[in-house]
């Protein structure tokens, strides 16, 4: 993805206030996802560039109205309350933004971050599993998080209720992240206040979202993402077919993450999906051992930004505008099926920096979806 | 092995009755156990001729006394007793021992076997797990019997408290097959003579010892090869560390058996050792089907004696005796560990038939201990 470009290219210096706040009024920004975030900075080169642009491109796209862009205010006002709330905003083209996360495909451009930030830098594990958790699974959950933490790791979940307070519960005085799917003002569910300053003590705890933003259903998935990425393995403890936990797991493998699942019992429905798991190849985890055996010598690798080499250099300046017959040719071409950038540069017989404007303004206007894998979709009326 | 010929040969008869009482003797003689009676057959032809020689060839091998051969009046009464028990003998060449059976390395030259006899020609998976098995666990052995009967799979087991009787009783209908480690008239745990009548209604109890014979500690693992052997693939239920359910899933492996593992719980020590099967590579098994998707190619291919070539055709006539000079040269290479026949071969420099009939020699003088694999070592004094 270009977004690898533009963190090579940035990641040697902290943003300067002004540029923090372009980034936050960017990503905060109507139809403006991670992706899209990482696109238009491709293209623009800076995110003020690429806020003046959003209008043009999203009418460009078909979009009836422009899609509503954060203003200079809204943002100034999201970084004072966070700085009162002791949130810090982190770039993904910062030192102290985590390095394997700024791997995955769709990172979040600026993570809100509340707690001792070195926790970022250290060996990350993720436990997940049912909020429905069984005594012996919450017992597990706590033990294996202690002894990993006593191994060195910080330990990463979702603080959800069940496996994911117990695996943070175990790992408190070690270090643990907490990646939420509401906003550091809106902890979910809300008894887990408490937890979440205990985490922020010796670890972190991590949002994407605006300040006060509530969770809603799809927030999880979303959020679970940013769970495995932050690690480099992700153990399953307790999950039932069809779980949050199962899409973290498929997350990890999409990431390259390795994924470990604890056995349970085949007449305990809250094992169905760890179980399967197991099936499928995940390692099987009945003790820490089993854990740090499998991702010591992952962390002993150096750690790179990519394994593909970065795109070439991008000019700062905009491409030429799309004909509308270059848009006509494109939207022929996309469906509701996601289908590859690459496919639709070699099917469409177009430049690559045509394609990739004319998704931008299809992206900007509500109308294009990006999936994972550098595969896009027409959205469904 | 060269008993793979002797089968061959053997395979299309029915014994004569005075054939099967000399195998009876044989295998009921001091010092011959399945390996031995393999060879013994492989250089005499015959177990008459077999039973002729022991005696000189324990004195060879250095005896002070000879090993006791069983008489023939011993083996009539065996045989008498057998009947009146509803017990009868089969021998490895006859078309009711079970094929898969007859393929392992140590195949029991004789079985004594009670029930419906056709259940031993039927596609077999192995059941196997804790005597002190949770509810759990036991309620899951049963169901998944019951389902793999219902697939047309015959249940193998060891007719033990626990996992090995909930398995059985869950195949009681569709046929179930029990290997005793005592003899028939020696069931073992006494509580379940009523349950080994059952199993004899739709299938079998078998067992390789004497009538009479009181099952010892050591004659269980020595069974639990035949319960892995006469099975495609055994499924390990809730065994703990060094359990006698991980003795037959190690035999399964060196049977070439396919292995499974039911999950369960890291805080029940009753299943760590299946546990860490699975960590070991077992499949996973949480329903009947994981298992039946697993065997049926197995149950497909058609059945073959052996995968290697048969030996060369022996010739019934007993070999050259071996001479002074040469036992003392093979008991030199010889010492407690292990060590292949082939190497004997190699690194004696002595003829194959030479260095076969010394190691029989030692056999029967009870010198001699024969592993799988083609292995020996010298008896510990």
């Amino acid at each position: 993805m270009n977004r690898q470009h533009d963190m090579t290219a940035h990641a040697i210096a902290r943003l300067t206030d002004d540029e923090r706040l372009d980034w936050l009024r960017l990503i905060r920004s109507q139809n403006v996802g991670p992706r899209t975030f990482h696109a238009l900075i491709n293209h623009y080169g800076h995110a003020r560039a690429a806020l003046a642009a959003l209008p043009q491109l999203a009418r460009r796209g078909g979009a009836s109205a422009p899609g509503r862009i954060c203003t200079h205010a809204e943002a100034e006002r999201e970084m004072a309350a966070a700085g009162a709330a002791g949130v810090t905003f982190v770039s993904l083209s910062e030192p102290d933004y985590p390095l394997r996360l700024a791997m995955i495909d769709d990172a979040p451009p600026l993570i809100a971050v509340r707690g001792e930030l070195a926790a970022l830098a250290r060996p990350t594990v993720a436990i997940v599993g049912a909020r429905n958790a069984s005594a012996a699974g919450i017992k597990f959950a706590e033990r294996l998080a202690r002894e990993l933490g006593e191994a060195g790791l910080v330990v990463a979940s979702g603080l959800a209720r069940g496996i994911d307070a117990a695996a943070h519960r175990g790992s408190l005085t070690t270090g643990t992240v907490a990646a939420i799917a509401g906003g550091h003002n809106s902890i979910y569910p809300p008894e887990h206040a408490a937890l979440a300053d205990a985490i922020a003590e010796n670890g972190v705890v991590l949002s994407e979202m605006p300040l006060d933003h509530e969770p809603r259903a799809r927030d999880f998935p979303r959020r679970n993402r940013l769970i495995s990425g932050l690690a480099a393995g992700v153990v399953v403890i307790e999950a039932a077919q069809r779980s949050g936990s199962l899409i973290t797991a498929r997350m990890a493998l999409e990431q390259g993450r390795e994924v470990f699942a604890v056995p349970g019992s085949p007449l305990d429905p809250r094992c169905e999906g760890s179980n399967n798991l197991l099936k499928q190849g995940a390692a099987p985890v009945t003790e820490a051992a089993d854990v740090t055996a499998a991702l010591r010598p992952i962390f002993e690798r150096p750690q790179q930004l990519s394994a593909q080499e970065p795109d070439h250099p991008i000019a700062p300046s905009p491409p030429g505008e799309p004909s509308h017959d270059q848009r006509d040719r494109l939207l022929t071409l996309l469906g509701p099926t996601p289908v590859g950038v690459d496919d639709l540069i070699r099917l469409s017989g177009l430049p690559p920096a045509i394609v990739r404007s004319v998704l931008l303004e299809f992206e900007l206007a509500g109308r294009l979806e990006r999936h994972g894998g550098g595969l896009v979709s027409l959205t469904p009326n």
